[in-house]
């Protein structure tokens, strides 16, 4: 996203761009708000109708088992926390998590971004899931599979489910995005989450509450654009590629067609967040080495394209 | 210039920018540190070298005639101050406005711009100073072309020299010299100015007196660009005008050649700083007319344009 910004703003400083995995239109009204947990129950769908019905169900049975100590500390023991947890939602985020950070990382290869996952780790996922009885306790089966998300290498002995560390960072994002970054998400009765509208008012008070400050919802879309971005860019700027896998939940706040000679759409059906970006592999398939050869081929174009530029200057 | 600077960076805002007389050169070591006084010079020159060289030999004369109180009250009765003025400083900012901003407003038509003038007032004021036998005092000569400049209606009985007020409300463009806007300008020995060296180390002390701010000399160029602005604008970028007249000393710092087949360079000989905005007058030359009949043209291409890319949306 934030490539795909710079060239547009600072085109004097870098002569073009690979924005892999940029939602740069999930920001206002531009795309539908319930998209990228509609992305991540189609993931899960699409692999096992009973994989995402089970997820589906998870919510109220964790709700109503964790609703008082007892539950709690009979919670802690199933899912192996280090410690008592105290809240359910604990639990709730924890799962969460896991399931939405698989589907990002949904790809062909191993994954090693966030966690350690195997290749094609919802299939994964849905394999552990599907493979229990159909009577057995959901909660059971829901544990089972966020364990390959937090524990694919087995060296976990127990799990900081309240409280954890920051491994990724992710503090400093949720700061931008109580700022600059407001991404609207809301969760639609169709999705293997339980739904949930989003609130701007709701969100600046948690904002507020968190780190003392308030939403500037506008601010991207001022600063950047983003409503009619393929006509404003079709006339405008140069020299971006958009790459998308359409199994990461955030390509549909992406920009999945050409606007231009020089600003290209690279759409891939399987891959997900930036695999591209990843480190060649022995297992890598075709499409994803032939996505790479692409976009190699066209940053040398404007590095070629710059060196003919500069030429015309000396002769 | 903030015209062309608003459609780079908020190209979703604005279509497209006519920037007529914009100086987004005269930036850091970009254009020739000299070249906006030596333009004024010119202005002067290419009328009369008389002209050139009474103005030029003004400064030493006006600096020995004030350097005390009798020689200021003297001064004081010969520019009809409102005051006795109390600095020989005064006198010199009060002349040398009087010839910066003249020759900015060298036009063919009689400005309103700044102050009431004539038709190539450059052309009149040298007129006023060859008028005068070459004995006559110098300063009387150059106090008879700056009364063109502050009194060409005739309603003036008195001059605030010092302490004057803000009729244009410069000194907020004088704020934003000392932050983002500094334009590096020296004094050529060539010139009809007394020579000087810009220094960005005595301008942030003086910045830090008047305003308490320091100088940010490289925010334009980082946030903008600038230096081999064809290159890049060559491959990115789109409906910009670029509009300089000749005459301007702005002019040196301006794009003054095509970049692309939408972003445009006009260039008049004669013209002077953003004559094409005025209002059309029965006196205009027909160079400007079809100056400004190419800006609509251009303009109503952007426009037509606009309007194909929006209906190929409902189409």
């Amino acid at each position: 996203m934030l490539a795909s910004w710079f060239r547009l703003k600072y085109p004097h400083v870098a002569i073009g761009a690979l924005a892999s995995s940029a939602p740069i239109l999930q920001f206002d009204y531009i795309t539908p708000w319930t998209s990228f947990y509609d992305g991540v129950s189609q993931d899960f769908k699409s692999e096992s109708l009973n994989c995402f019905s089970v997820i589906k169900a998870t919510w109220d049975v964790l709700d109503e088992r964790g609703s008082n100590d007892a539950g709690l500390l009979e919670l802690s023991k199933m899912f192996r926390a280090c410690k008592t947890v105290k809240s359910v939602y604990s639990f709730r985020n924890w799962l969460w998590t896991a399931f939405t950070y698989t589907a990002m990382v949904d790809y062909p290869t191993p994954a090693n971004f966030l966690e350690n996952l195997p290749a094609y780790p919802v299939k994964e996922m849905c394999k552990i899931i599907d493979g229990f009885p159909t009577s057995a306790d959901i909660l059971n089966k829901a544990f089972a599979a966020a364990n390959l998300y937090y524990n694919y290498t087995g060296n976990q002995t127990c799990f900081q489910i309240e409280d954890g560390d920051d491994p990724h960072g992710l503090s400093g994002w949720q700061w931008q995005a109580c700022t600059e970054m407001i991404m609207p998400m809301s969760i639609s009765s169709e999705s293997m989450f339980p739904p949930d509208n989003f609130s701007y008012a709701d969100r600046s008070e948690e904002c507020f509450t968190s780190w003392g400050v308030r939403l500037r919802p506008h601010w991207i879309t001022t600063e950047y654009g983003g409503y009619k971005i393929d006509k404003v860019l079709k006339r405008f700027g140069s020299n971006i590629i958009f790459s998308n896998g359409m199994r990461d939940p955030w390509s549909r706040g992406g920009v999945l067609k050409n606007i231009s000679s020089s600003i290209i759409a690279l759409v891939t059906e399987k891959g997900a967040h930036h695999l591209d970006f990843r480190s060649a592999t022995k297992d890598d398939p075709d499409w994803v080495i032939e996505q790479r050869r692409q976009e190699v081929e066209i940053i040398q174009g404007w590095i070629d394209q710059y060196h003919e530029d500069m030429a015309q200057i000396s002769s």
